[in-house]
């Protein structure tokens, strides 16, 4: 095994990497050519933008994401649930052109019913699980699909996805509510509004999603209050259909800063305290634990 | 009051002119020039390109929708419910250039709580009761934004928008699920699935969109039946926060003929049986019965 290695983490929108030594990081850069922008033949280029510096005869690469998709660079069948989150059999080799490179991409995790997917969160639950051993219970993971996991033993029980993320980014900027919510600003009590009458009438969330536009026109809500209530609106139907895996339970989150404080803050209100875990350190804990149980074939 | 006149309906999207006569349609034209389309400065080359041929030295043109938005060719201020759909003392006059032209813009609805607004709808609204006078009870209007309205004593008491037509344009063509349904197709078992689950759970929506993307990866559920079930998923959510409006009542549905064959089918299985109108005629009728009162002043 050797001891410099290279942890990538390949989504959708960007691409981060990391030089790794015995200590930890030792160098890191990022592109924005994510698995969206690229054609399968664009990878292994867009790799080399950043990591070519760090190359040694032969290094190994571990890469976690959507570059395991269908339409990725190479496709890394999931594993299916209940499983360990990683596990360093199910890597998948990618060829490629330049012989220093060992690239292995780590497959995200199927549900067969409810059909479920993930390509990603698996690495960061295998991190958190490293940073926190002998955890049970939920993690609950914010973002563009957010995704909630019951674990157990060390191996992931079930989970489910939530189009939060992705319906907040379409709504406010694609639809007809992103004439009331230009600019920043933010409201702490419009969210509470949103996440309130989200769990408590989810069936009427889409009447509630344009009465937005319509306060605006009639009653001046400005765009601050509205996008909070949206976020509200968008993070309390989640947390309706998602009552089986929070209620009474032990939850760590693991997102980005702004979006998990308010998924704390939404779970609070329900009188639950969530731990909050950083996305990047449990990305890097998931590489690296694969990393070390990783025995390299020749 | 002038035997010869020209109904208009000008939404988003696009802008259709009738040129009438005392028996009603006698010439029709259309462009894509909707609201959405055009500055201010825009809308009387747009509307001339038209109804030019049709002009009298003096022609009373009735227009109805958008066109009458902040955002369109001059504002027409909200009528508040309760009231009736439409009055000619609320038509706003528009100044032109060209002086053959006496352009008057019907004025939408606003509701002051809940918070809400249409334009181009209390037209159609007028139109139906026209065509069914006395007629009490509830109107369906699905499209972009769906709405419900409550109809006594020829007055509009209150009513409700669902973005409903809006999300499945960004989801099925903007979001991830695009990737499982392109072409053309339908399947009619999907739709009902779609909307059962939505109407039994809905707090579970944000999960069950995702899960179309799941099933086409995992069960390679085909784009026919995954269009259909986002239907259904989107239909059945507007119809659980819509149960005030139709649970025991006559419901008309005045819309575009396949997705009124949807909504009846939803309301069907709801042991509803609902009416359903022409939106277009609808329409003409609601502008020749705006005309019909309307004192034309010199």
């Amino acid at each position: 095994m050797p001891e410099r290695w290279i942890a990538v983490d390949w989504g959708t929108s960007n691409l981060r990497a990391w030089a790794m030594g015995p200590a930890g990081v030792v160098a890191q850069a990022e592109s924005d050519k994510g698995m969206g922008k690229l054609a399968p033949d664009q990878f292994e280029a867009a790799l080399l933008d950043l990591v070519a510096p760090w190359l040694e005869s032969r290094s190994l690469v571990l890469a976690c994401g959507m570059v395991g998709a269908r339409q990725g660079w190479v496709e890394a069948q999931y594993r299916a649930v209940p499983c360990t989150p990683t596990d360093p059999a199910g890597l998948t080799r990618v060829p490629t052109q330049d012989a220093r490179l060992d690239v292995r991409i780590a497959p995200g995790l199927s549900q067969d019913r409810p059909a479920d997917v993930m390509r990603g969160e698996e690495t960061q639950l295998a991190g958190a699980l490293a940073l926190h051993p002998g955890f049970d219970g939920v993690f609950c993971l914010p973002g563009t699909h957010a995704k909630w996991a019951q674990v157990s033993a060390g191996e992931v029980v079930s989970f489910q996805t939530f189009m939060t993320g992705e319906l907040f980014a379409l709504l406010s900027t694609q639809s007809v509510l992103r004439h009331s919510m230009g600019g920043a600003g933010w409201d702490d009590a419009a969210f509470d509004e949103g996440l309130s009458e989200a769990l408590s009438r989810p069936d009427r969330i889409a009447a509630r999603l344009f009465s937005l536009r319509a306060e605006a026109l009639l009653h001046g809500l400005g765009a601050p209050q509205a996008r909070a209530r949206l976020s509200g609106l968008l993070i309390g139907i989640e947390l309706a259909g998602a009552k089986p895996y929070w209620l009474g339970q032990k939850v760590k989150l693991i997102g980005a800063e702004g979006l998990a404080a308010s998924y704390a803050r939404a779970l609070g209100s329900q009188g639950l305290q969530a731990d909050r875990l950083d996305a990047t350190a449990c990305t890097l804990a998931g590489l690296s634990a694969l990393h070390a149980k990783l025995k390299v074939s020749p």
